[in-house]
């Protein structure tokens, strides 16, 4: 059975759970630090390895950390932006890629099948895109937070860790409107090439995206309508899985653009909203980068990846199993009976 | 069986294999370019992964590219440097660590657990340290010649791929000059903090690095007398190691600092040597970047790690995994029925 969720009818409603949200546990933080000088290796030899592992404990608020229950969630949205011509891809390749998803053949069930971890896919009213952004909000108050909710239904008890990720034709030029709506800046910084568009494509998707931010300039007030007015329902929905995710005692692996985008809107909202999540890689798109420098995170790695669908985050599975495994399993010099430093 | 490896008793017999070096398949890597523009996503957008695929294909000099049987072989010395007191921990370690991989309770052995990885452990005669370096050649050709032919045939034919890795209490000091005595440059830029030394003992380090390349400046003509004056046994195990996997097909994860400065020795007497490698992290030590640009080598991740053991090599199993995984399985666009760009 799961555990009950705060009721989310409304934006108002997240903004009441966003007043207060659990810190991670000192205790399991204590205990993880504790045990890794004990462990047989120059102290902070293992670099970030350390630190994850610590993180895992932290925000499960256990100890040991376990590894046990691994889930990826993807979820897949249309965008009534797509109209105005800013992507390579055509609108159906949405659902395409999610039966793709569903018959094994995407590079993000092989990345789950490398890893052990469970991938569950979701439509999001794939029929029904979002309403084109630039000429309005994209969604009301009430259709953002039924996104939000299902998000944050679809994180399971019990989870030890969990990836997020996406797909969307159109969603990087949300993405882009939703960092230039929360972070300001000079919107070219913020508008990369996605699936991969030309010059021209590159350049009516910049002024899409300001055209978008401008006609919501005045129904925006926070983070969270920021989401509605400039996300997708796929972004609401990894909003509304990071908050679940914080309830349920869950640490978060965050994919590239899109899916950072989409969770900085709570961290804009409430700053600490995001520390129970790791962002696993630096994106080929430049805005990544720059929205990772404004919510305070280092991505675990760089290897010009730019293909959403959860690829970044999974691949980083690996990373955090290595670092439990190394944490929970090592030997302690006085175990192994090996000499500590100077000694 | 194993398959014949040339004979090695001097390093005159390394100079000889060294003179022409079978190089990658052109076939495998065509084929692998042919299908990667055919799987179920934008153009580049697996990034370093789709190289890797291709990589171990080509080196393979097979397709599809495979991952069943990943070794990692890990070379244990003793330095008699360390009797200049160059190190935080008393040469002991070596032997203790070595007792710790054996019982299973050292990172590495965790980091193999994680991604099956065939871990075999390999002393160097630990109980008779090379001679200090700074008195003269740390080896005899002979000696040296020895431990490379040793390493060369830990390589188990049909090895899908390699992670080299070592353990040596004052092995980052003989790394410093092998790289000094390569590269030449400012010695200080070489040497760092190893296993974890204070101010005092790294001036001290320092010092020592530079009096061993001067003192065997006069016999050094070639990388494989660095290897020979200033390397030591686990360090030519490597070298020998990397040599015997280019003869037989394997495709190599290089380690950290001594790892990568042993090896080094090989692309200093051919360019090219290190073709079949890569540099799985990049290590804390402030040698390791260096040495990596004069090979010209990106190493695919930086987790602040400075441990050896293979431990950085093993990490990036988990990255070669999923590049091949993704590489074979993803289904085509054709196959999902997904709409091609612009189409």
């Amino acid at each position: 059975m799961q555990s009950s969720l705060p009721h989310v009818k409304t934006l108002d409603d997240i903004r009441e759970i966003l007043k207060d949200l659990p810190p991670l546990s000192q205790d399991a933080l204590d205990q993880a630090e504790a045990r890794e000088v004990q462990l047989t290796k120059p102290e902070g030899s293992l670099g970030r390895l350390e630190d994850i592992s610590h993180w895992v404990a932290a925000w499960q608020g256990n100890y040991p950390p376990r590894m046990r229950s691994i889930h990826c969630n993807v979820y897949a949205g249309n965008h009534g932006v797509v109209e105005r011509g800013v992507s390579a891809y055509p609108a159906e390749v949405t659902k395409q890629m999610v039966q793709n998803f569903i018959d094994g053949g995407a590079a993000v069930n092989q990345l789950c099948a490398t890893f052990d971890v469970d991938l569950q896919v979701h439509e999001m009213a794939l029929d029904v895109p979002t309403k084109d952004m630039s000429q309005g909000p994209a969604m009301s108050d009430e259709d953002c937070a039924e996104a939000f909710f299902y998000g944050m239904t679809t994180v399971k008890d019990h989870t030890d860790l969990m990836c997020l990720g996406e797909m969307g034709i159109g969603n990087t030029t949300a993405a882009a409107a939703v960092a230039y709506g929360l972070f300001d800046g000079s919107v070219a910084t913020w508008v990369g090439r996605g699936t991969g568009v030309d010059d021209h494509t590159l350049t009516l998707k910049t002024n899409v995206v300001k055209e978008a931010v401008e006609k919501n300039k005045e129904t925006i007030k926070d983070g969270l309508d920021v989401l509605r007015c400039l996300g997708g329902r796929e972004l609401a929905a990894m909003a509304g899985a990071v908050l679940a995710a914080r309830l349920k005692n869950v640490p978060v692996l965050l994919d590239g653009y899109v899916c950072t985008a989409a969770v900085a809107t709570l961290e804009a909202t409430l700053p600490g909203a995001l520390d129970h999540c790791l962002v696993a890689h630096n994106s080929v798109e430049p805005g990544h980068q720059l929205i990772c420098e404004k919510i305070n995170k280092k991505p675990l790695f760089d290897l010009g990846m730019r293909l959403g669908e959860g690829s970044g985050a999974v691949l980083a599975v690996g990373l955090v199993r290595s670092a439990v495994a190394c944490h929970n399993n090592m030997a302690t010099f006085s175990d192994a009976g090996v000499a500590t430093k100077e000694s």
